[in-house]
């Protein structure tokens, strides 16, 4: 299996372009983060221009925080090109369950163009679940068990990977579920951490087949990257700074490849 | 009457959801700062969900700094909408007076749906109350002696509070007028740093229903801040990405509560 | 023929308003970039107002990076003003040839309203001369020689400032080219650098009239604050934000004069 370092390395040389169609709030800090790891991000959400954008990227990373109509008709005609060239596709469903047109988008992106990999926190995973699989009702206390089991029948459904970020990130295709058990609680007061976490994805699987471990590697990147930031800094302005740079030294100067992961199965 | 020690505890307790429809430029900006505090931000400009997402917030920020005909739309129906439900709306005119566009809109927002508060700067609030209330014309040199005069007529003519800001803050509800004699030169060299006190001010009026003294302490919170950063740091970029440490440590740490704060009555 | 320095103390005393329609990503840092240098950012997009803003302001920058309908309609109109009024209107072409959008709204733009200054990189400069002009084929290298020639047949044509931007930048108006020698390898890791510069080169025309040495002392700005940041720095997220650091002391504390500056004739 691939390890962290061999895929840094490989994201490096080849400088994946990653098409982003994603919300205003995190588009500065999602671009820099993959640029950041050697990637190559580009913003495109024109439907004239989408579908040019998408054969010529090597992954669509899809995110609904700052949704409106013309923008959900360039994410699936960008989605359905991606389709069609077989290229990996992200979801990341930002605030599912806030409203129906977040939960329908989704449900529309999911159904018909299904994602690579979908990213959420565990309320957004259990909010697409919720009508997607069978569930025993959504609690409102959402625990991590509860979501993960949504997860993991999600992915199972879909045939895909579905990853839900949080204290502990749990990547599951279903039958498999790989634990990541790091990260930063300041990472918490940063906004659109989780959306950086799905641009990376976007890169890790643009140069990967094996999508279960790529995900998991970019959890960890994010993880582990959060945790060295958070020893450097003094609240989230810096963190949100200084975090690029770590992202960047960790290209540079190559971690170690031992990071922990644990794994468990389903 | 509560201290800004108190309500920033109240924030950091309840994390209220404040939901934005704001300008491109500032988003990431306004979304990290509510984070800082402990509030919660939400953007939703969508006409499909925006009165979705103000049911389930606590306060409502509009801002109009990048303005378009389908954002005004979404504004129109937000606002209607926590009218309805009473929740707080706080309006940021940015660059009103400088189109017919932005003026009108916002006198569409503030002639139907009330703001619970208006944050401005000196020539903002003079470009609203130009036609709202009797004034002996706009100043060139717009002194803050006739801003402050403007911001009382038009606090009166709504019965809301207005609040200028600049090297004195003033905020007034026309009958009442507290001044905040904080900040930094420096924050007038930073993109939206009016943008952020604006929405500090929607997380503050989603827990206080003392709206004088709820944005007040937003100003004095934005006033103290930016002084305790321009001591820290060596220009704007800097400041920026500082500005929201010392926010979080402000939640953190706890302020003393006997910040200098002087009243004066109109 | 007028100094850097007399440049920024010139932007700095004159505060020039210069009206962007730029794209999502880079909107947060080329306003602060504006501010950094003590010029007047305002961010305006829409059909209804930009007519106006052009109006009061001292120059016009547009920049395509997130492109879409109505967005376009409102550059060709911005564009139009600024023609009638003869103020100095720069393009950005961010991601010329990627595709036909881009492409032709360029061409749209150059076409009709021959901007004073056009910037981009090697590929935005030549996928725009490959069919403005006679070139021999676009060369899959395109080495820096191949764009500089496409450049100055571009800038002879249009009768205007074209400038790549690159390790070495090259500005040209076809007869006369200025080389500036000055950067970083960081910057090429910051998203929006080059958007930033094309910004500062708006603040530049609109004080002097020698456009060609305005634009390159905007480019000799971006190169020697890219080299003072880069010493301070421990990555691309510091960068960012020192960088502006940078430019804000560039203004302050006035670099020397003679900042190396080599003239070659095309």
């Amino acid at each position: 299996m691939t390890t962290l370092t061999e895929s840094l390395t490989k994201i490096k040389n080849e400088a994946p372009l990653v098409h982003n169609i994603t919300n205003y709030v995190v588009m500065n800090n999602t671009a820099n983060a993959l640029l950041a790891i050697g990637a190559s991000p580009v913003m495109a959400h024109a439907l004239e221009e989408v579908e040019e954008i998408v054969s010529i990227a090597a992954s669509l990373v899809i995110n609904i925080g700052t949704l409106s109509k013309p923008w959900i008709a360039a994410m699936l005609q960008a989605a359905e090109k991606a389709k069609a060239l077989q290229k990996p596709f992200v979801l990341d469903p930002v605030g599912a369950g806030a409203s129906r047109l977040r939960t329908q988008t989704c449900w529309q992106l999911m159904d018909t163009y299904t994602p690579t990999v979908i990213r959420g926190n565990a309320s957004e995973i259990m909010a697409l679940a919720s009508e997607a699989v069978e569930t025993k009702g959504v609690d409102s206390t959402q625990s991590s068990e509860r979501a993960l089991q949504a997860a993991q029948q999600l992915a199972l459904k879909l045939g895909n990977v579905v990853v839900i970020s949080g204290a502990i990130d749990y990547i599951t295709n279903g039958k498999e579920t790989i634990e990541v058990h790091h990260g930063s609680p300041l990472m918490t007061k940063v906004t659109g951490m989780g959306c950086t976490a799905t641009a990376l994805i976007g890169a890790f699987v643009a140069v990967s087949p094996e999508v279960l471990t790529a995900a998991a590697q970019a959890m960890l990147l994010m993880g582990k990257a959060g945790e060295l930031t958070a020893e450097k800094v003094t609240g989230p302005g810096s963190f949100q700074a200084h975090f690029l740079d770590t992202l960047y030294q960790a290209v540079e100067a190559t971690w170690p490849n031992e990071v922990e992961m644990s794994y468990q199965n389903a």
